[in-house]
């Protein structure tokens, strides 16, 4: 087995829907259990991850994604309603699969030491406020990310 | 010449669209061209990509894609059949650009040895097995992936 | 402080809206401020941020995107006209916020050397001839991409 050269994870969350919440989530929380370090940047819609109470409320929308299994075309989509039916359905094969829940893999990743930053930029733009994210939140910019990124990091984002 | 300090590449593929399974598996290929070693991560929908008898036929939706040369607005492109229509346009302009299918470049990845890892969790939660997806495929976890990715690879999500 | 083990970042820009146009244009400019070289593979939709004259006209859809903070429920998302004003709020947002534009950060990449590289292929499929780019953007293919990612870069894509 060779040595690994990445022994921490940086990875930049730019969406508020819940699928694609999960993946940074899952994937700095495994990184901390295989003893790696890791940090998330929060920035643009991703910023709705760690707003306060807002990461188990986060939807998932039936319309323009042809991947979600609903038997509707997009018209029927469109009806008021279906992206919430569509988020609770996923909700709740989540929860039958015993998948953690968005808030409690948050708990995980400030609680396991996973740096959080929040995005400055987008905070100044959508008048975001430090109060209004969960506690355990740094605030920075690019060059914070870019920072930690170039030391020895596997990058990604969602 | 500087040598590379990267000679592999470990993809996560999240969705299940026709545009966003091309960039994968060309980037894996070209990287099998290059002499380098390729891993895809299939989660979420990008699942989707290797069930059997579907990757030629995922979709690219015309709604809430401004990029989509369709000069058709919103309220159009909710009308059932759109979708089939950008699809079936999309798929148009591959052939007579001569690019190969998704059927084909999945054969191509697995013949030429790239990993294909689909998402033990996602399995969970949407109840496919194993046998729902093609050949070559390995069952296998985050973990999975951050191993084969801590050691000197290109990274990337789609 | 350890020394840095990447000096360049490497991102595939996949996307044609607005908010996912600014992610690799900051990352590139930062990168070039920090002294880090940086490449931007534009392919698939992403071809629309360097076409002459349009990165400013990128849009952003309010449509099956629930994190956009609009009180509409899809079905009025849908009316025509409603991708403009949502587009029209985000700019408003981000000139408030003193963020350039995408046009001038599209400067600041080619005028500090960030390589901007339009792929081939997508050209190709999309009909899309080198005159119909801004100037200073290099045509080429995954091959390309994958060689400069190979050599200690961060890579990311949007």
């Amino acid at each position: 087995m060779t040595e690994p050269t990445s022994n921490r994870i940086a990875i930049i969350a730019v969406h508020g829907t819940m699928d694609l919440a999960y993946p940074p989530l899952i994937l700095a929380t495994s990184a901390l259990a295989l003893d790696m370090e890791a940090a998330i940047f929060f920035t643009f819609f991703g910023l709705d991850i760690i707003k306060k109470g807002k990461a188990d409320k986060l939807q998932i929308a039936p319309i323009a994604n042809p991947s979600m299994p609903m038997p509707v075309p997009n018209i029927v989509g469109m009806l008021p309603g279906m992206t919430a039916v569509a988020t609770g359905m996923m909700n709740g094969w989540m929860k039958n699969a015993n998948v953690a829940k968005l808030s409690d893999l948050l708990t995980l990743a400030v609680e396991g030491g996973v740096r959080m930053i929040a995005c400055q930029m987008t905070m100044d733009v959508m008048g975001i406020k430090k109060e209004d994210l969960i506690d355990g939140i740094e605030v920075g910019g690019a060059a914070a990310f870019l920072s930690y990124a170039s030391q020895n990091a596997i990058t990604l984002s969602f």
